[in-house]
């Protein structure tokens, strides 16, 4: 099978899920609408694809824990509700269709964002499949790495940096909390959840920082070379939110360096696991190449 | 002991607890700072006081559940911050002091609620002292209260219902929602933190519901006729919204009997708990007569 067809499948069992949750209508209507709105526009389900990929790498069936791989996307669908908002990145486009405020208007939009984020949690902590001591660290891992110790943290610093002359130092803090943080704990959780042993765990985590930071900086760099039908946005925004990126500190040549560097980093880290790192290896040679 | 003292000692416990939570500083500063602003703005403390007071009543010592009934402090402030956002309700003071967006931008704003909200889960889940079973329950309520069957829906409706012309159903949608659902929560997590009996949890339920419901009842009046100074916000507020409330639907003395009707089958929910009742039962009686 090519990696295609395997994303493609995880995808398809992730929508699935996430339709049949979300089928009954929630009150008020405008609400749901705005909710599910984001979640089905067309997102990639990266993160969930990397929690299975990485529970199955530590020999789980990605069945047992749709809802926890699904309360990931929920997460990464709030944030970007939030970070298009007028007050933050103020964005018209996302993924080729109007933002969710443009659509709903602010109010909703920040409170469809709101929703997201608590159901995530709720979501996440149901299961008979999953023990419960694996489910409570997970837990924290989650709430950690998605707030004041990743995610939330790292889009604050990438809000206040905005026209700052670009150091070293604060980029790397934004990519790795904004990005970066949430995509380890996707493959993280995958462990965690498997109740895999400290060795692995430990490989999937440098696996996971790895590919998290090597993520955004193709997503920089994708941010300048490519066209606004791929990236589903005007390129070039970036620049002219004079935001902080690999990109305007390094250089385009070096910053492919970069995460060129950071994948191969990733993929030593798994080699350890043998076969079972399978697609996670795929999964990193990919995030390298993509166009959108 | 009187009520007063009572609360005060409550109080005491929580805030010197989020204090050493909050101690050690985050990156970046502003939004730590912003976080604390909302955290430690004089808030009455009323739903971990809840929690506590109702794991109390059925046999624990709140001083096991202190991150629990933290973190629903938490989650009330982050729904203060984003609800006095400009594209929400666009309000200036809270509790007499600017609103956070005024001091830290909406931005940061958005930020720091987000925040906020994700740590209140992260804080949640961290206890030795209570079962898994009883945390992993509690977790599932508290998300479930607090947002799609709670907090957040009542929210949305109250927006979207602005300058519309009361009508009995949606009003009490948006009052047992947007507040009563997360101090409903309150007590009952405290029964469920506790492992306490169906009987006992039902009960506390009533309790819960109708004192949650009340408590918005007199909100309502209060905006009428409390002083801001009392209140700590513009009195009125809510009229010159065109807000859905109780006295605008059925006048002040009506809603002032419905207030008092509600805590009459909140006290009578918690009979059967007798002694165990007796701070809950003060909790009620207060609630009515509070002139902020």
């Amino acid at each position: 099978m090519e990696l295609k067809r395997y994303i493609d499948e995880k995808k398809k069992i992730i929508e699935d899920f996430l339709s049949e949750y979300f089928r009954d209508p929630i009150e008020p209507g405008i609400f749901y609408e705005a909710m599910k709105y984001s979640v089905f526009a067309g997102g990639k389900r990266l993160r969930p694809a990397l929690c299975i990929t990485a529970y199955e790498a530590c020999g789980g069936s990605g069945l047992d824990i749709l809802p926890q791989a699904a309360a990931l996307e929920l997460i990464h669908t709030y944030s970007l509700i939030h970070d298009d908002l007028p007050a933050m990145d103020d964005d018209d486009l996302r993924r080729g269709k109007p933002t969710n405020h443009k659509v709903y208007g602010e109010a909703i939009a920040i409170l469809a964002g709101d929703g997201l984020l608590t159901e995530a949690f709720h979501m996440f902590s149901r299961s008979d499949k999953v023990s419960q001591t694996a489910l409570l660290t997970a837990i924290k891992e989650l709430s950690s790495a998605a707030g004041l110790y990743g995610m939330v943290a790292g889009q604050a610093m990438d809000i206040i940096s905005e026209g700052k002359s670009a150091d070293s130092k604060t980029l790397e803090f934004i990519h790795r909390n904004k990005t970066a943080a949430l995509i380890r704990a996707s493959v993280r959780l995958g462990g965690i959840l498997s109740e895999t042993d400290e060795q692995t765990l430990d490989a999937i985590n440098q696996y996971g920082e790895n590919i998290g930071l090597a993520f955004q900086v193709v997503d920089d760099i994708l941010d300048i070379i490519g066209t606004t039908e791929e990236l589903g946005k005007p390129k070039g925004s970036d620049d002219s939110k004079h935001k902080m990126t690999y990109p305007a500190l390094y250089g385009i040549e070096r910053s492919r360096d970069i995460a060129s560097e950071l994948i191969s980093n990733a993929l030593k880290a798994i080699q350890p696991l043998q076969d079972r790192a399978f697609w996670l290896k795929e999964i990193a040679s990919y995030l390298l190449k993509r166009t959108n």
